[in-house]
């Protein structure tokens, strides 16, 4: 289909801004990317981000446009699991089959080569542009210094809002009548800190593992850097006997190292450094309908869909929605209204399953894992999954190793939790695990199950 | 416990600010009311509201402060269900138990003597000052004639938030961070009309009933006036076949009211006349929390808990609000941390249970109606409590007749679903559905409910 090209403006120089403007620059759009930040290459990152993990689909929305390559460079591939308990040596467990991984990447190191990327490609960046209010129906947006100063007016053809969980565009979306809003925060904060590289340069743990320290209400985990240093998040609920509120002195933090993560004591020479100069973050997921305004506005990514960063899918979704979106648009040419309709259609209750998946993710986490049954079951599952692979792919593998829909992935674990919901049940499940009798008790049940 | 009194500030001179203010006028503090509309007793009402049906919860807050005799005078007791079906005599079905009626009052009759009220005890009203930020922890609020404009400050020592489900005090909070929100809107959306009095001030239908003319997806309520006209409310889905967007022209109007409320076409001499006039409005129900902001901002009514008004229960749940408030006012005097959060920690739960217990009703009414096998379930419920009335509480009794907390009646109202659930599965239900098995079975599974 022909594409009319449009005064596009995107709201929004993070990673689904800049990767939007590479794709709608590549159809010939005019494009004008606003950001109320200052350029991220000319400022130091903010200490607030969690690695990031690239996994299928992200790569695939890159490949799209070409620039899989120029970003793999800035990854380090994580095959596996390192697990990191209390008084054992670590372990490991593959991610996949061979040659599967995720890729961890530096949330400012990719930002900034996107924006170079979308620059070099014909975007215009403008930085430090405020903005306070957008006319929908007219798609103009308006910027200024201040909520109550002097606003300039910037028209175009249609604005994509990719401004994050707390988009102004999509805030401006709510106030009207019939629109659907849901923020939830969770009880658990993150802090960002480092495990900084050794004198040579090279890695203090492992390169190529994503490191995680699980502790049942609250875990840490280690992402490898290429500079050899690891971006670490400690995740720690807000309130409570172990919280972040109860973490107030220097004392008190060496000593909470000390027990519950003595390893990492032992790497970062003073971990109160990072704790009190970072800042404790919180964690929210957001839900929204609906996504466009008639042919002129857009949401995409997390300003549409924020979820907790548990399945670590958040920027891997927002890329999807641009991969998707771009096939949308290669369909309906011109008629934007349509495009619009069904990108939201289409891609709506995708966001809504990877969001319960990630916080799924998250309760098992924070109250799960201490759990006997819920180990029980953890165990029977891997058990029967290595005899069968075929026949029990985790719900991980369906979300990261592949670009089949998240609501397939949902209706997977939904089944499988169904399944071993029967054979928990079981008289003397504790004993006869292992047994043949569960094994084609759970093949009988696979058998008789639609989404498996 | 002594009250220092304080200079508060209530946002919204609506039903639940105006009774705030007579309420904390008594405690003997400083109170101005701010408003962004001007004077209601100088205005004509809008011809959007839904008439509305104060219940025992409403009545004790009103008691309480000594106003229930007063309001009584402007509203007429409705103790039955008029059920008018097409082609058939009406019906009435008693609410419940002598003497126990829910009364229908105009929301704009009832608005101006509140404001009146809380006058004569010396709360000051700032009609058409428009609220457009507020300093949480200053508890300041800035008000002006626009959103740009110049703004004046007026410090407060407390701000109540009483102004609506689409609170500006609470849009405040919602932006900090770990402010838990919702909205969600129903596909249904109403439009007020009116069935004039008689030529004599006689009402055309019986004053004493609230009139139904149920429709499945649609219906049509009337509430008696003083004046001898009915205030009436048509609930219908925004789109689809029989839909709003499907009345676009007098004509479809006429035939629409000929075909399913041949009735009514006979007692309203032009129906078009108020469907275009009058707008057509959507409802949602809000959540949040927190509900209040240290001790100085708290939010009261619709600001905190907005729900769908199937159960006539909005005003009430919101004076219901002050009445608990007042009591934990009460036993904490001027510690206004701990009078708020226990204020939070115990209206929220009942909050959200009318929210879903309102919620349930809306699907009962638009989706439930037309289903044989609800009919017979609640054919059954109905001829067991006739027989057990102790045992058999409906739950419209207990939300209504009763001011026990909401979570009750909401357990109540499970406890009876899974009891019915039981029955429903029981062979050839259809013909025994009378009969002492099922009876002899309820009893049984009554005495071994938790919760009845």
């Amino acid at each position: 289909m022909i594409q009319t090209p449009k005064n596009i403006a995107i709201v929004g120089s993070g990673l689904v801004g800049s990767l939007l403007a590479i794709y709608l620059r590549k159809l010939g759009h005019q494009i004008t990317v606003y950001d109320r930040r200052p350029d991220i290459r000319k400022v130091a990152f903010s200490g607030r981000s969690i690695n990031l993990a690239m996994s299928d689909r992200g790569w695939n929305a890159l490949r799209e446009v070409g620039v899989e390559e120029v970003i793999k460079e800035l990854g380090i591939p994580m095959d596996k699991r390192a697990i990191h308990l209390v008084g054992e040596p670590e372990y490991y467990q593959k991610y996949g089959k061979e040659k599967e991984a995720i890729w961890s990447i530096s949330r400012g190191v990719l930002n900034r080569r996107m924006i170079d990327l979308a620059e070099e490609d014909g975007a215009i960046f403008r930085f430090e542009e405020k903005v306070w209010d957008i006319d929908l129906a007219e798609a103009t947006i308006y910027t200024g210094e201040s909520d109550k100063g002097k606003w300039d007016a910037y028209k175009h053809d249609i604005v994509f809002g990719c401004d994050g969980a707390f988009s102004r565009v999509r805030h401006k979306m709510q106030r009207r009548s019939r629109f659907d809003y849901s923020q939830d925060f969770i009880d658990v904060g993150y802090k960002e800190l480092t495990i900084p590289a050794n004198e040579d340069g090279t890695h203090k743990l492992d390169k190529y593992s994503f490191h995680i320290w699980p502790r049942g209400k609250f875990m840490f985990i280690a992402m490898p850097n290429l500079d050899g240093s690891f971006t670490c998040t400690l995740f720690l609920p807000f309130e409570g006997e172990i919280s972040f509120e109860n973490l107030t002195t220097k004392d008190e933090v060496k000593e909470f190292f000390n027990t519950y993560f003595p390893s990492i004591s032992q790497i970062i020479e003073d971990v109160t450094l990072d704790f009190f100069k970072n800042p404790t973050s919180a964690m929210v997921t957001m839900k929204c309908f609906p996504w466009t305004y008639w042919n002129k506005v857009a949401l995409v990514g997390d300003s549409a869909h924020a979820v907790v960063p548990f399945y670590g899918q958040g920027m891997n979704a927002g890329f999807e929605d641009i991969y998707e979106l771009n096939k949308i648009i290669a369909k309906h040419g011109d008629d934007w209204e349509t495009i619009f309709q069904t990108y939201q259609t289409e891609r709506k209750p995708n966001a809504d399953a990877i969001a319960e998946l990630s916080y799924r993710n998250f309760m098992e986490m924070s109250s799960k894992t201490a759990d006997a049954n819920f180990i029980l079951q953890k165990k029977i599952e891997k058990h029967f999954s290595l005899k069968h692979p075929e026949k029990w792919l985790p719900v991980y593998s369906r979300v990261t190793f592949s670009d089949r829909p998240y609501v397939e992935a949902l209706a997977l674990g939904d089944a499988q939790e169904e399944i071993m919901a029967h054979i928990m049940k079981m008289p003397n499940i504790e004993e006869i695990w292992n047994s043949e009798v569960v094994e084609n008790k759970i093949l009988d049940l696979i058998s008789k199950s639609e989404n498996l």
